[in-house]
């Protein structure tokens, strides 16, 4: 009796596009907007804004981008239903003009021009992820659900990087989904895990709905069902290549009597229940046998319980995949583990027995995993959730979307705090690369200006601090912010989920290691040209008013 | 052109219930150990979960139950499409017996008895949020959605009633859909924002979906895309009565004239763009007029064109709002905004003016809003974004799901750390009150044992600690876990969220002051009776074995 498919939208097409994501996705405040420069014949002119962040999250000093797949569908699909029409009218004073719900009915993007970076990319405070161009109401309607889009993805995608880089090349599991943000918060959180390094996920809607690989066995509540070895009505398991089927339940009993010995613990001690359930697991999955061996005492029950069902299953020409931790002292628990491994692997010649599978999975954070590297351990994969999908350290990238400029005219947002100032003016973005292809510098230009050429001397200034300067000489310059929707179309293919995990990898790699570490980065440099230099200052001393102390 | 509505479902169908909470929206590992119980004949074994957390959020001393609508809206609709099936399958291995999809296929929560607390009241560590009783697979199945569903949800609806404690009686507003993880984590955000205690959300979508109150009115960018005050082409408002249109641009310009000299500013430092983002506000939203005064400087130029401007909007017999403050320092900024305002009210006698609302929106956490309390200010209203939708503080709520007992045995789940081990049994829960409506204690029992009585001293225990225990008379008897779904059917009206909103405030008063305050709270206490106690501890030295030393 399945659900009846007629009528009901699959999940996958349900979550093409996530159903939510749509125009009033967005605060009051942008439809307020609207009718204000509906209201003072403003709609068309010619807006210039730039979707950044400040501060790099993690006390890292870099960010990766992501969330520009969802942003492009967003415009390409932006248009106001009946229904958002109607709610629009009931919020808005009654004093509204009718006309005004018309031309909103009639809105689309298409005459928004959206450049970006390349989704995937490092990329640094103040230079502008998105640079979206195009008539002012539509360009201000589409602020707030691009930055819902890229805020989370971004900050997930680089905290997973962040783990991928501590963890090196053992094995990140994203185990987060009952502690996200809701249903979809989880979801996002599995997709952009998955880009930023992970290895997969154990949210099997996000494996369905994104092809990411899920992992997962079993859970103290599997263990604690059974009491002892008398409830096992399944006991029989057939050899690996086919035969006749032996009681594994007596194969499993007499490997534990002939190695607990080795644990010197008193068979009395071990944990029956525990025997019964990885027994009963083992014959569900002889090809993937991995059990959680912490729920009573992982040294006088776990482990022995394990051990015994991997030898038995090795009897019949299966190989066992291991053990997961989930509490306790991760790093001494799975020296001791492998140390038995390793024990059993010399005295049954059992030599894949010293390689098992150790997993850890207990609110684990980067930190915790820095400090497992340096206290040493035998953890070979980590199931992550709590940190990795809330983004403990930093739940929240800053990034903004400002507006620099107005039918050509630059435009600038002054606050009292100066990291709050906005870089006026439409601009382009280049990232200045050293010999070794590693990348040296970011550089804004007002987009009128030449892009910098290879091989000549390029003058590169702090935005606000008037003595810090450099000249750069490239030996490579890359133009980062490509257009993607244009006339409204697509204008170049949008990378998939496998492509931008690669760009990941490859676009960290151009980063000196010092920036990329966890302690104490070295900041990557962001400059201005001379020329957006003298332009910013000239225009922040026009729109300052001079101050007087009293 | 509206996007055609057949065949695309509208937004309020496609979120009655949110179109991801499904049931693969889970972690595999439920899906490997439903094969594993099926294969070990365990399926139909009746098993009793508790759904708690063991530490209250944010160094509070309270919770808020939140998330028990869409848990019973899940467990309603829970069973596999066919389309699920064929994933399950990709996912398992091949040796999985080909009948268990089968089962799977035909599986619901029919045999499941969903208990718990109301939604919207107070919950305290280890008393069960949900208790949940049935057949072992489909109880298992349930856990990681059901637990994504109250994590969040109990967590921003506690954090929202802290800011309400916290802000007392001045309104708060939630803005944060730019900063939420992802679309759904927004929505999340606003629902249950609004039930701990928001007046309202920026959130359109929200708004529209839960029927909140929606507020805002425009962001920097409207001051920044006008430069003077030629750019104004509409020039003209009727008088609020009706009547003739006035140049209401000349009518601003002269009060700006005749007011600047109380600030203390020469005119020339005044920046028109804003003057003329303002005025056009203003006769948009001539009856809703609350401006953004901190794009250039609050004191100098936004208090001085936000005054002239709500000054002629006076002439014509409209009522002007308020200003909002986004940046700088809110304590003094509003104090001089208020000053500023009585200032105008008394020389130009318009009563009103004294009492302009004045919003704060600047990063404002729960500390902040505590701090500009002590200070002093004169703020009537907060929009609160980052720190309210990601719960900085304390980004998850550790809710886990354990099993207590299996076809009428306990279990329960030990751990090196104690703080982990499970109250086991299928148990009730009583809150015992003292005089005044005040809660005392909240007691955990097993369930055969008779409840509390009115009158009747009982015996209250700590779990862990032999010598903490104390004799309680209750005046009144709370019995916490009520029957809501049963035999496939809901067994009670779920409340609509109004009432969740209404039962949050009342909830809280029944807590002592002291446990609720934010600073340094008292604990209150979580006890379990004299025979649970006992049957714990036996039942933890049944399955402990005994350490060795070495």
């Amino acid at each position: 009796m399945y659900r009846s498919s007629n009528g009901s939208v699959t999940p996958e097409k349900r979550l093409g596009q996530n159903c939510i994501v749509q125009p009033l996705l967005t605060d009051l405040y942008q439809i307020t907007m609207a009718y204000a420069y509906w209201k003072s014949g403003k709609t068309q002119e010619h807006a210039v804004f730039d979707l950044f962040f400040r501060k790099n999250p993690f006390n890292g000093e870099f960010t990766i981008f992501a969330g520009l797949e969802e942003c492009v569908k967003f415009v390409d699909k932006f248009s106001y239903s009946k229904s958002d029409i109607d709610y629009i009218r009931q919020v808005l004073p009654s004093n509204v003009e009718e006309e005004f719900y018309g031309y909103l009915g009639n809105l689309t993007a298409k005459g928004v021009s959206l450049y970006a970076m390349q989704e995937g990319s490092v990329v640094f405070p103040r230079i502008p992820m998105l640079r979206v161009e195009g008539p002012l109401i539509v360009v201000q309607l589409l602020e707030t659900t691009l930055l819902n889009l890229v805020n989370y993805a971004s900050l997930i995608t680089t905290n997973a990087s962040r783990f991928r880089m501590a963890a090196n090349k053992l094995n990140l599991f994203e185990f987060g989904l009952r502690r996200a943000q809701g249903p979809d918060g989880a979801l996002s959180a599995s997709k952009y895990s998955y880009i930023g390094g992970f290895d997969g996920t154990s949210n099997v809607l996000a494996g369905k709905l994104f092809n990411i690989p899920v992992k997962g066995t079993h859970a103290h509540s599997y263990v604690t069902s059974f009491n002892s070895l008398d409830e096992l009505t399944t006991k029989n398991l057939a050899p690996s290549k086919g035969g006749k089927p032996v009681d594994f339940v007596d194969l499993a009993v007499s490997w534990r009597k002939k190695i607990v010995s080795i644990f010197n613990v008193m068979l009395s001690e071990v944990n029956n229940g525990e025997f019964a359930a990885f027994i009963s697991f083992a014959i569900a999955f002889p090809n993937s046998y991995l059990a959680l061996v912490d729920t009573y005492d992982v040294k006088k029950s776990g482990l022995i319980n394990f051990s015994a069902v991997a030898l038995a299953l090795g009897d019949l020409g299966y190989e066992p995949v291991g053990i997961r931790l989930d509490s306790g002292d991760l790093a001494y628990l799975s020296l001791v583990a492998r140390e038995v491994f390793t024990q059993i692997s010399k005295d049954f010649k059992r030599p894949s027995f010293a390689k098992l599978m150790i997993m850890a999975s207990n609110d684990i954070n980067e930190e915790t995993i820095l400090s497992l590297n340096e206290q040493g351990h035998e953890i070979d994969s980590f199931g992550i959730g709590t940190h990795l999908v809330t983004c403990q350290k930093q739940p929240a990238l800053g990034g903004v979307y400002k507006m620099v400029e107005i039918n050509g005219q630059a435009r600038i947002k002054l606050s009292h705090d100066v990291d709050k100032v906005t870089i006026p003016g439409k601009k382009d973005a280049y990232r200045l690369y050293g010999d070794n292809n590693l990348a040296l510098i970011d550089l804004l230009q007002i987009s009128s200006e030449d892009p910098p050429e290879v091989g000549k001397k390029v003058l590169c200034r702090h935005p606000f601090q008037e003595s810090k300067r450099a000249f750069v000489t490239p030996s490579k310059v890359e133009n980062l912010l490509q257009l993607y929707w244009k006339d409204g179309k697509i204008c170049q293919p949008l990378p998939n989920m496998q492509e931008i995990k690669e760009r990941v990898v490859n676009s960290l790699k151009i980063l000196r290691p010092d920036i990329r570490r966890a302690l104490n980065p070295t900041p990557y440099k962001v400059a201005v040209s001379d020329n957006l230099y003298h332009y910013l200052h000239n225009l922040w001393l026009e729109n300052a008013p001079i101050g007087e102390l009293s």
